[in-house]
Parts: C-alpha cells; sequence; structure tokens
C-alpha cells in the first residue's frame, strides 16, 4: 500500500513539492517494447504548461522532463520508468507573508495538523504542480496505449466555466484544440475569455467543468467489484486538486430519470458489435466497458488564492486577514484538462493490463461472444 | 491488488453471488479488542434488508449474519474477521426467461463480454445483493470507531427521488429514522410515497440522491495524494451498484462559485479549534479532514429491471425485446442509504488506522498544534 | 494491503482459528472459465488430512471443503471463490490447563503481547490448521494452472527427518506417493517410520526438510526486483507454520561453492530451447524462470507441543512449567509437504497471470526469442 | 501492486539500471518530523560503495546520493523522499563483447525471454548496482527507527566465505567495522584476505554467508500470517541480487533437531519482562518478534562473471564459450552486508508503522501485558 502510488498493474508513483528541486513520477508495470522518448512525454507536458497565455498563471517553468530509467534504445524495457521535471522557477519568497497564516480553502491547515510540518513555499506536496507529474506519466501511458490498442483517443475539454456553459449544438471536436480553453464550442470559448479578463481584474477566480471522453475503448475492461472501470476512474479524478465531485456518463442527473428513460437499449451495430440507443451510462455497465464512449465528467473549485481579503487564523490561533499574493490561475480547470486526459489514459491503460492478466487473450478480444 | 477489496489497513474483502450459497465480507485488519457479536452486526444488516414495506423488492432474505472467525470471547482478536450471510430465498426460476437476452442497463451483457459466463440467477456477483457484504462490514466498522472515536456519528439519508428534492429548511436529524426513506424532511418523505406508488404500479423506477455525513471526525485523516479522504470516499461510492456520480461538499456546483464565495473563511472556536464561516469544502482540505462535518453525496440510477418492454438483442446477436418480471425495487436509492453509511464508515475507520500508523499518536490528537 | 493476503492477481486470503466455526479462503482473481468443483479441491485436502496414520496428529477432521461462490455450472466465473471448511471436531478441553501458561516456542506469548488477546483453543490463528485453508487455494490454483499451462507439475517430498536424510541417488518419483513420508526414497523411509515410532513414545518431536519441485514452468516467470519468482516463493514458504528457512536450487550451500562451479553453463537443447549443464539456480535466475525444474527446499522446526516438561512462564509472570498433552505430530513436517505444494501452485499461477498481464501473450510465449 | 516496490506503509520503490542516467528509490510512507539530510544518508551509501579496497570491483562510483522532495528545513514532511544517485561511471563499452552472448549464471537469458530487451550495459536493471537504492532507502529507514525506537541497533557481519567459516567463540562485535570483510572474527578476516587474494588472481569468485542481527528490537511486530516478520524478513533478503537461501534464527538446521532442543524455555527477566534460555527461534515466534535478538542469515552465491572460460549460447541459439572482463567482485557477498542491514532497517520500520496502525499505541507498548 503506497498513498502516493495509483493503479493495479501500470502503477504510477509521484513524488515532489513545488518548492523543491525537482518532482517526478515512478512508474512501475509499462510493458516492455513501447517506443518511447522524452520529446514524446514533453509533447503533453507542455499542453499542461503555466503561463501560455494570460488565462493562466504567469509562473513559469520550463518543465522540462528527463527519462532516467526504464527506456534503452528508444523503447521501454519492462522496468520501473523515472520521468523526473526539475523545478526551476522556486521563487518561494513570493510566498514569505503566509508563513504563519492558513490561506482559507487551502490544504496548509490540514497539512498542518496532519503532519506537523508547515511548507509555505507555495503549497509543497499540495500544490497543483503535482499534476505535472501526472501528465508526464499520463504521456507515457498513451504511448503503451497507442501500441496495445491504436483505436483508443482520449480527448479533454471544458464544459462550464462559473455560470458560463457550452451549447452542446455547438459541439466541434476540431475546435478544442484552437482556443485557450479547450473548448469544444467556439462562441463559448469567446465568451470565458471575455468572463476571465474581468474575473483576473477583479482578483476573484472561478470554478470549472471538465469532461473527458474515450473513444475506440473495447467492451470488457473493468474489475468489479472495487476495481470497476468507473471506482477507479473516480478516485483518479477526485485526487486531482481542487476537485469536488466526479460523474460517469448522465452523472448526477440520473437521479432525475426514470428506468425507461435512462437505460440504453441495445441493438447490432453494423460492424457485428452490439450498438446503444444512447449513452447514458457512460460507456460503463456493472464497472465494465461497453464499447461505447467512456464520458467522465468533474467538477474543478475556485482557485483559493485570491486578491480578495478573507478571513483566517494563524498557527498561534490569532484571528487575522489575508490576501494571497502571487502568481495564481484565474480558473485553474482549464490547466486541469491535461489532467484529467492523463488520469484516463492511466486508468485505461492500467485495466488492459489487468484485463489480460485476469481473463487473458488479446485487448479487444473478449471471451464471450455475441452473434 | 485484490479486485474484490478495499481499504488500506481496515481492508474488507466482498464474496458471493446473489443466487449462490452465501455471501459475505472477509474482514482484515480490524483492530484487537474491539467488543461485538453477531447481534450488534445485525442490527445494520436490518436496515438495508428488502421487503420491509411495499416501497422495496418483496424479495424476502433473512439475511443473517454469522461471525465465522476473528471474535473470541466477545471481543475482535485481530485476525480475519468472516461474516457469512446464507441465501435463503434462491428462487432462481424467476430469472430464467432472461437466460439469453440482456437486460438493458444492466451489467449482464458486459459481464458476458469480459468473463464469457451467463450467471442468469439475478446477475450474481454484479446484483445488488452484494452490498449485504458491506453492510455487514459496515457494521464491523462502527463497532471500531465507537471504541477508537466514539464522538463520531455517521448518517445516511435521501435528499432527492426523481424531480423531487428535499427542502433543506424542514431538514430534521430526527425524522431520518421515522419515514421508510431516511428522509430528513417528513413533508417530502410524504410526496415521495404517493409518487412511489404511482411509479410501481406503473411498472417503471426512478434514481435518487444520497448524502451520508460524518459527525465528529478529528481533523487529519486522509492520505494525500492518492489516498485522500476524498479519493477514498470516492471510490467507496462509485463502487456501489448504480451509482453514477459522487460530490463532496459543494460538489458539482463549486463550477459555479467564484473564490471568495467557495473558500470557507476561518476563524477560532469555543472549543479552541479552528471553525469554520461554510462548508464548500465538504469537511475535507487536500485530501485530509478540517473537523467540520464530512459531507459526501452520491447519484444511484432508476433500477433498471422495469416492466416496461425494451429493446435489446441475444447473445446470438438477434434483435428483440425484453420485459423483466421478478421482484424488484422502484427506487433501490432507498436501500442504498445504509450502504453508503457502510462505506463512510470503512473508509474512516481505514483512515484512522492509516493514520496512527503514518503519523503515530492516538486519534484525534494532532502533530501539528494551532494557538 | 492485507496482511492475511498473499499474491498479486491470484489473491488468497485466508481466515479461521483453529477452533472455531470454520475456516476457509477467499480467492480473487481465478480466471474465468476454469472447470471445478468441491471434489477436485477435496482430493488435496485430503492429502493433508491428519489422523490418516500413526504418524500425525490423532486430532480428526472431516476437513470437508465447500464452495459458496465463484463457480457457476462447472467453471469458474472470475469472481471471488470462498472456499469453506467447517470445524466439526473442537475439543478444545484438551487445551484447559494451558489458558494461563505460554508455551515455549509457540506464537500463544507473541500473539497475546502482542494482540492482548489468547486464544487458548488450541492456538486460534497461529495453529498449522490454517494451512487447510491454503492446500484448498493450491488446489483451485492447480485446476487453474492445468487449463493454462498444462505441462506443470507440482511435486512436494520429504528429503530430511532430523539426522536422517534421503540417498539421492535412489531418488524415486514414483516412491513419494507409497510411503506415509512422501519420501522419494523408499529405504530411507523405512528408517523414518522406527525414527518416528521411537519419537512418538518418548514424546518428543523432530524437525524436517522438504523440497517441492515444479516441472515443466516455461522460461520468463517472476516480476523483478520485489516479485522476482524466487522471493514470492521464500515469502511464500516462510510465511508457513514453523518453517525456520527457505532455499532456492543449490541454496545456502552455494555459499561454498566458486563461480566456475555455480554458474549452469548453457547450450541449445533438442527442442529448439535453451538447456543447461546443471541447475544450481534452482530453475530462476535474476528473479525469472529458465525453463528448468523450480527447485524450493524449506525447514519445518520440531513441532514445540511435546510431552516433555519446559520451563516457562503465566501470563501472571510467574516461572512455571509445562507439559503439553493433547494430539500432537511428532513430525509436524509430514504434513507440510501438501502446504508446500499448495503454495508454490498459488504462486506460479499468480506468475503465469501477473506475466501476461504485464508483457502479454499465452503462458509460455516469450517476447525474447533465442534461434 | 507494483513490482518494484516493497513494504506495507513504510513503501520503497527502486528504479534505475546500472548505466543509466541515474538510481534511486522513491520512499512513501516515512513519518514526518524525522530528522535527516544527504550526509546521514551518504554515510551508509559509503559504506556500501565498491572500490574501496582490492577485495571489491574496481568500478568507481561517487554513489553521491541527493534528496529531491519530502525533506523541508532538516526534517521529513510526510511525503514522498526521492533519493537520486546519478550514476558518473558509465563505461559501457567494456561490456561491448557480450551484446549477443549470455553470462551463464546471470539474468541476462531471462530478461532476454522475457522482456524481449537486452541492456548488454552491464546487467542494466538485474545489476548488484540497484542495491545502492536500498542502502539509500535503508539508510532513512534508520534515521526514522533511531527516532521511534532509539534502542534498536541493526549490524550486519559475514560468518562465511566459500569453505572458511567464522569461528563462533571469538565474536567481538567491535571487530565488525575493523577489516575489509565485516568479519566479527579477525583471524577469519584475516584468512579471507588471502583465500580472496588468490581468487582474484585466478581469475574465479566465491560465496558468501551473511548474518543480520537487530538488538532492541521490541516484542509484538510482525503481522500473521502474511505479513509475519520472519516472511517479509525472507522475501527481503531473497530479493538482493544473488541470494540462494534465508534462514531464521537456527535455520536450515532446525530440522536436526529435537522439540525440547528447539523450543526456547521462558523466564522472567530482570527487567521485568520475558527472557529466554536460547534463541533457536531467531527472535521471532508465529512471525511476531519476541523482544530476543532478531537473527537473518542468507547465503550469496559467487560472482558469475568470472575470468574463466564457460560455455553458453547466442541470441541467435548459437554454441559459444564467454569469459567476463570488465572490474567485478571475487566475493560479492562483501558488499552485500550493508544491503542486508538495509533490508532489515526497512521491514523493522515498516513493521512498527504497520503495528501502531493496527493496534496502537507506542512502539515497545503493548496491549499484552506480562506480570
Amino acid at each position: 500500500m503506497s498513498i502516493n502510488s495509483f493503479g493495479h498493474l501500470f502503477r504510477v508513483t509521484t513524488w515532489g513539492e513545488s518548492h523543491g528541486p525537482a518532482l517526478g513520477a515512478t512508474v512501475d508495470g509499462c510493458p516492455p517494447g513501447v517506443p518511447v522518448d522524452a520529446a514524446m512525454i514533453q509533447h503533453w507536458l507542455d499542453r499542461r504548461k503555466p503561463g501560455q497565455n494570460k488565462y493562466t498563471t504567469q509562473r513559469r517553468e520550463a518543465d522540462e522532463v528527463r527519462i532516467l530509467s526504464g527506456v534503452f534504445e528508444g523503447q521501454t524495457t519492462g522496468t520501473p520508468v523515472q520521468l523526473m521535471i526539475e523545478n526551476t522557477d522556486q521563487r518561494s519568497k513570493d510566498y514569505g507573508d503566509i508563513m504563519d497564516k492558513f490561506r482559507p480553502g487551502h490544504a496548509d491547515i490540514t497539512y498542518w495538523q496532519k503532519y506537523g510540518i508547515r511548507d509555505y513555499r507555495g503549497g509543497g506536496r499540495s500544490s497543483a504542480r503535482e499534476t505535472a507529474s501526472r501528465v508526464a506519466a499520463g504521456g507515457l501511458a498513451r504511448e503503451a496505449i497507442r501500441a496495445i490498442a491504436p483505436d483508443v483517443q482520449i480527448t479533454g475539454y471544458m464544459t462550464r466555466m462559473g455560470a458560463h456553459e457550452i451549447d452542446r449544438s455547438r459541439f466541434d471536436w476540431d475546435q478544442i484544440e484552437q482556443n485557450p480553453f479547450w473548448s469544444p464550442d467556439a462562441q463559448t470559448a469567446a465568451d470565458w475569455a471575455d468572463y476571465l479578463d474581468d474575473l483576473r481584474k477583479s482578483g476573484s477566480s472561478v470554478g470549472a467543468i471538465i469532461e473527458v471522453v474515450a473513444r475506440g475503448v473495447p467492451a470488457g475492461l473493468g474489475a468489479p467489484v472495487y476495481g470497476k472501470l468507473d471506482t477507479d476512474l473516480a478516485a483518479a479524478m477526485m485526487s486531482i486538486n481542487a476537485v469536488k465531485g466526479v460523474e460517469i456518463g448522465e452523472g448526477m442527473s440520473a437521479a432525475m430519470l426514470t428506468g425507461e428513460l435512462n437505460a440504453d437499449e441495445i441493438f447490432m451495430g453494423n460492424d457485428g458489435k452490439p450498438s446503444y440507443s444512447s449513452n447514458h451510462a457512460g460507456g460503463i455497465l456493472g464497472g465494465i466497458s461497453t464499447g461505447q464512449d467512456i464520458v467522465v465528467r468533474f467538477a474543478v473549485k475556485p482557485t483559493s488564492s485570491i486578491l480578495k481579503t478573507r478571513k483566517t487564523i494563524t498557527k498561534a490561533g490569532a484571528e487575522t486577514e489575508i490576501i494571497t499574493k502571487g502568481r495564481h490561475d484565474p480558473c485553474v480547470g482549464i490547466r486541469a484538462v491535461p489532467v484529467g486526459e492523463a488520469m484516463m489514459a492511466c486508468v485505461l491503460l492500467d485495466h488492459m493490463l489487468l484485463h489480460r492478466g485476469q481473463v487473458g487473450g488479446q485487448i479487444g478480444e473478449n471471451r464471450g461472444r455475441i452473434g
């Protein structure tokens, strides 16, 4: 049992603090023979990198990944892959004024209470910077998936920022990479730009909802009843900083449906595989993938570090006020998109390996045939 | 790694099928010296038992638990506790007509695809009957919590059935045990009764939202970053049959808030401990308990087994229709209340043990002091 | 992490005390589609059963196994298999006089110190009776191995009892089942019979060495560096009651060899696979199977419950003496043979599943080809 | 499940290859508040470092450890500690001639068969260089033990090199650090020096036996039945490169004893704690520490890389011969002493944490009292 690890067979342990010398991911269980180099992992890290536009924190991290082990002559060896990112921008002086005060909505107070340690340098281990390690591990997972199940496509996007939601009738996969918010709806992206400008100027922040979809996932992945695909996805997403809710398919709204509306009817598709009238299930039944799109959604709370005065206490127990200066994200949800994708990649690869271990056969090949 | 186990130190493995000879929970890691007997576990199972009123399935199970190991002379010994429930009502003939057809919204099809096995006797392992094992394990967890942290109180209730939500202004803890729906709002309970009568007569079903609150939980529980308290709660709840979404505190709505609204301000309470202006965080910051109420919410989809004709396919791949006869719940969410409580109990006890293992000291005693 | 579980993907949790209502094994991760019924498991339990001849304890247990879950219509379903054995002979009155005294060489004193519980009914969880659960799980593992890798043969035998060792020049596989000691050497078996008769009459006991060999195991099994095949075998054997040493191949004697004597030279066999001049390695190099016989050996200490007066103390801390009456084995090593075989079966199956999960392909098919 | 991790709560994952850029240990679960810096870890690494005298390989590695995370202002924070050692001496050209040939007694052939990867640069992950990571982790474990249970002392030494064993009548704890072989017997150390000189000149190698003793360990550590203290020690030692056998206390010789000789009699010591007439048990009964010295012994096979011609095959399946040039150890067992100590430290700390998690209380405080 490791509290900084996740995954069954593809097992990722992240390490490192926001202002320490480095952080990274120790990835155990990556299959051998996967073609990979640092540039392939870097590609995914660059998507998450802060400071790329005015909508995210101006903290500038090169976020350059090095592969220290587990890859030889351009392919994985089956031994642990160490992915290290050195911290180049450790301006901890910005944080000096919060050495004794706890930031409301932050983990400052609970880390202090639990561990008796105050890492006042920007949150230490509780910082969203930890998610860079996840993105690196997710990049490796994507390469392994490409080798094992090349039809799988994983895409994340934002569906809501504060009160502003996308219009699903304008949903366009190709738009997602065209705007700084990973919005599949160009018009909403433009609205968000204005809204966020105002928020940033006012020193406030706002929450967001992210959706991650995996297309081309074969039926049969998932390990009931405590390694269900949705269980592991829920844990994966909820473990991301600032996430407060996770939904599969219909999600919380499933509570409002009747049985006949909710249960997706089954037909035979033209490809000789089962086909469904709808996807309220989010591609998962009984914790096992159906072959439909896997749909996960999660809510990211607004950044707690804001330029607004808030009431709080000190370590000495005195009541006081705090304003969190420094370089922060008005909508940290934006940067959660690549993180959600990375977690999806890790969970899917893990279940592919687990499936072939427990049930046998190639990925996509099933023991039970239909037709 | 066991796919039918959950928990780090308090580790529960459930086993058994809906229509096999028995089912149960193998509980490893219960601390020694906890006073417990079968009647104490039975108390919690009786709360979940079906057939108690007209709103739940008329399947009648005695659900009588036997303790086969790990308890000697009225207290736990520190060795594995085996909790077994024999299946007395195995009327599998009701299910004969679904031997070849897959029920829409059910795990029939994915279990078949994955394992190549069709347990047509009511769902086998994928049946909600598995949750009886959870309730038994949760009963044991409650007794251990009572011994270690007697101030902790765990209470579940229903907040929504279909379109009908409780009115929080009428919230009354004492109401919860007074109606068959675990509603904290008596008036809504009456509305639900009428609504469910109609649903049952029409052969339909509906979803629900369950909230589970733990009061009196000390600050400091939770193991970042992949054993966070909210991560483990999300996994625990999502692993329950038919659950499609999980929220902590503000949940999905956190996406709609600004930073200043969301971040709970901190004060000093009269008891010399930190006190908060609000609880958007649901009692968890950075994956660690704050000492506020732990608030988890989950959505249960409507029962898929309904008396409505639905389109589906057979194992042979032929398109057909199905009506699921038999004894089913119009709102399976009702019976999910004790299950959610049980999962909360297991997760909390587990984190109490993990905390004292990793950090040391008694439960409720923290390394970092305030004031 | 479960302290009463072992295995990575084929994961066995044993439960139960020597004088409780029942004991058993909860087996998670058995592949689906393995033909199995209770009689197949019973076959292996009967080999371990006490009271079969005058050389083992006269405690008579029916040791009848029931399969409570995970098997449907004669084959495994992929869900947990619960194997339960009820305790029918619970004559705990024999043990009444040791309620307060600790038996030297027994776990009585350490269980008391650790857990604060004294299960005076014959050792409770620390009794060798726990190994019945292992044999049941091993029986299931053997059936799964038969389905996945039918060439594998697992055989245990005794090589030493006290000062009396077998003569390897008389080694005969067929002899093993022909004598009550699982001796591959008929003449030594006859000597042991006389020796043990004397021991039994004198109320003493003696230790033994057991060797377990797996033939037909394909190259490539084992997961370096902490899931090495030899690492897992060492843990598996050392976890058996009364075991004090474990050796692989040459074992402790490897310390006496020079490099040129120890390193098995490699040739090409007639079957187109690598062939070795000798097997000092015990079939394992770098923690991975070579395709040679896997050879494990372990030492079982003499039974501590003897009819000789020994000095000890009471719970109250008073010095006293003890004679352990009751029904005991003069050479408990005899009954350890089927237990060692069972552990070998569990470890091998586990590594077959792990291998196909992590590396892919069928068992016996390797990624790296020679020739 | 991670195959490159060990430990329950103090969980160490090692990573890195002999000739890659770096190697190290990701240590999760170290308690917070342990005073530690790089120099403290370096101290233990320096003991293992090769090239210190003519008896070990002349490969020169600075083996300088860096702490990349988990330590802040001189103490552990409770978050993962990353211990990295860069490889400065990567002279892989020495190994060029073994690109296609498999070295007898090495993991070359099994890694190739399993993973389909040949890391010809000195063994890659299977190299004994991996043990540097263990020693680093063990150094951290020692500091944590010092904080939690300051009376514990862990000492390793060599008891046998080939045919030459120490004379226990000359055993002297103070001698161990006085000779290059960690021998507790000065006279045998002198004999070994001559013997090893001859071996080195002849290009041969020899095996060894190492004993590791932990003094001052409180009674009560160990988690039956699959997390027994001896089980975990057996796995820990057997996972070290080249180890072929592990013994606890009397070890394999227990097979030769009678019950009355083997079972250590119990008295009351002057300190009010149980005291034993002897220590055949090696300080462990039923998998739980007794308070006596914990005694573990393991055999290290002779180095397989020797300057003697040996028969082998190529990847293409051709029979050939090989001489392994390069810088190697005539008795690799010497360097295994600090590794054995490190594993003992990790296992003991892990069980201290596990014990306080599962049973509660301070280390050394027991639930069951005697007297």
